[in-house]
């Protein structure tokens, strides 16, 4: 597994690669989410790479960059073990060297849900997703749907700029009673992971209720209100019924439909959503 | 010479081109200025490729969008002549489809100069800019000294973005009396396309100043506008002296400096510029 730092030292690199390259973007802070990507590159692809950035530019000032769990030894023991071929570990001052001053914005997308509440954080998403992208070469690349609006919002960035990278949406990876797996997990306490499990049971008994022909978003919404509510440890920021293709809210679910959601325990602010179709 | 307009009917056509690419990416109604970008791709590179498109998106609303000049089997023939290699001419609902939504944005460079007179324009040219990039997948590209501003953002973008493309800056190709050639040239009346001659008079005063030792920038505006103010036909929106880096107005030349104006003739707007160093 060849580990490399600088932009150069990466373009040396990939020439050594056998195409196509899978290649997973990661903020390190590696779990079965993250690993479950590197496993269908590695089914697609001739050769995986990965990279580890904990990206300043979509962080809030409020938000939890410096705390961001890190630990890049385990990082990269778990991808030689997926037998990754090439992991690139950019410094912040590498990416955004004195002087950078170029930005790549999506704009309908990511205007609500998280990018309501976590402002300027899609552009930072957007832009260092295109400086990935472009520094690496890659034929494929591969984002969770755990980040949803995340997700869309990189497919609709490389369509509209014409990125040669083929974007694909792998599926949620769960813990065992249905926690969405996430880097930020590791923030919470003991009472806060039991009760971390309000999102999936929320979205579940919505999607109970999706199945059983419910089709009123504002009656989806209450369901998993009601079900927060009864959660003293957890506080709901939004809940969202939107169109999956436009993430614009919905009165009725008619065409597929997101229902999204996210949640406070303590200070650690967990997402997770469902496809409704 | 291969002609394609689609996107995947050019990613086909790339595949069989001899590395490195060099890549004139232009708005076509060919004069010498683009060729001597051809030539001088031909000589860097193993193959060469052609852009044409007249980009809407860095237009401004009460710009010349619609009749800017056009002559497609003209430029085929030209670049024909060439020996290039592949042109690709796209279609504007190509390159923006319904939904289209994503931009890419240079702050700083784009705030003086052009910038502060076509609200829009660059934003315009970096994401087209970007779209031509990676769609072409080049080794090189090659830019005109004549749009000073253009030529700066777009070196900043591909550094900023990390563009596996390295962008290489011509100098500018000048008619026998000075005019620094351009497409809109063909929108002169013989009066103004004589009193056009203008700009590089001006410019070339202010540099003779400069060559004599003069490094006050006031002066050397003044050089430019006592020039303009004795040609009726012409009047000057704008003169800068900047530095070359930033883009930013200086009072006394102590480095590489950018003087630049704008003017129009008529209805006519014309660019030129010198570099002072």
């Amino acid at each position: 597994m060849i580990i490399v730092t600088t932009i150069p030292e990466l373009r040396a690199a990939r020439k050594t690669l056998a195409a196509p390259v899978g290649f997973v973007p990661t903020m390190g802070y590696l779990h079965d989410g993250h690993l479950s990507l590197v496993r269908r590159a590695k089914a697609e692809c001739k050769s995986v790479s990965v990279s580890i950035f904990v990206n300043p530019t979509q962080f809030g000032p409020q938000e939890d960059l410096s705390k961001y769990p890190r630990d890049l030894p385990r990082d990269l023991a778990l991808l030689e073990a997926e037998g990754v071929d090439l992991v690139w570990t950019p410094a912040p001052a590498d990416m955004y060297p004195p002087g950078f001053q170029t930005w790549v914005e999506v704009e309908g997308l990511t205007t609500p849900l998280e990018g309501a509440v976590r402002p300027g954080h899609f552009r930072g998403v957007t832009t260092v997703v295109a400086k990935l992208f472009n520094a690496m070469g890659a034929e494929k690349a591969f984002f969770g749907q755990k980040d949803a609006q995340q997700a869309a919002v990189i497919c609709r960035m490389a369509l509209d700029l014409n990125f040669p990278t083929e974007v694909t949406v792998c599926p949620t990876v769960r813990e065992a009673d249905g926690l969405a797996m996430s880097s930020r997990n590791a923030y919470l306490s003991a009472d806060e992971r039991q009760a971390a499990t309000v999102l999936y049971r929320a979205l579940s008994a919505a999607k109970a209720a999706y199945d059983q022909g419910e089709r009123r978003a504002e009656a989806l919404r209450k369901i998993v209100t009601d079900i927060f509510a009864a959660e003293p440890l957890a506080r709901l920021q939004y809940i969202s019924c939107a169109d999956f293709d436009t993430l614009q809210e919905v009165d009725q679910l008619t065409s597929k439909t997101l229902l999204s959601l996210a949640a406070f325990l303590g200070k650690t602010r967990l997402i997770d959503n469902f496809i409704l179709e």
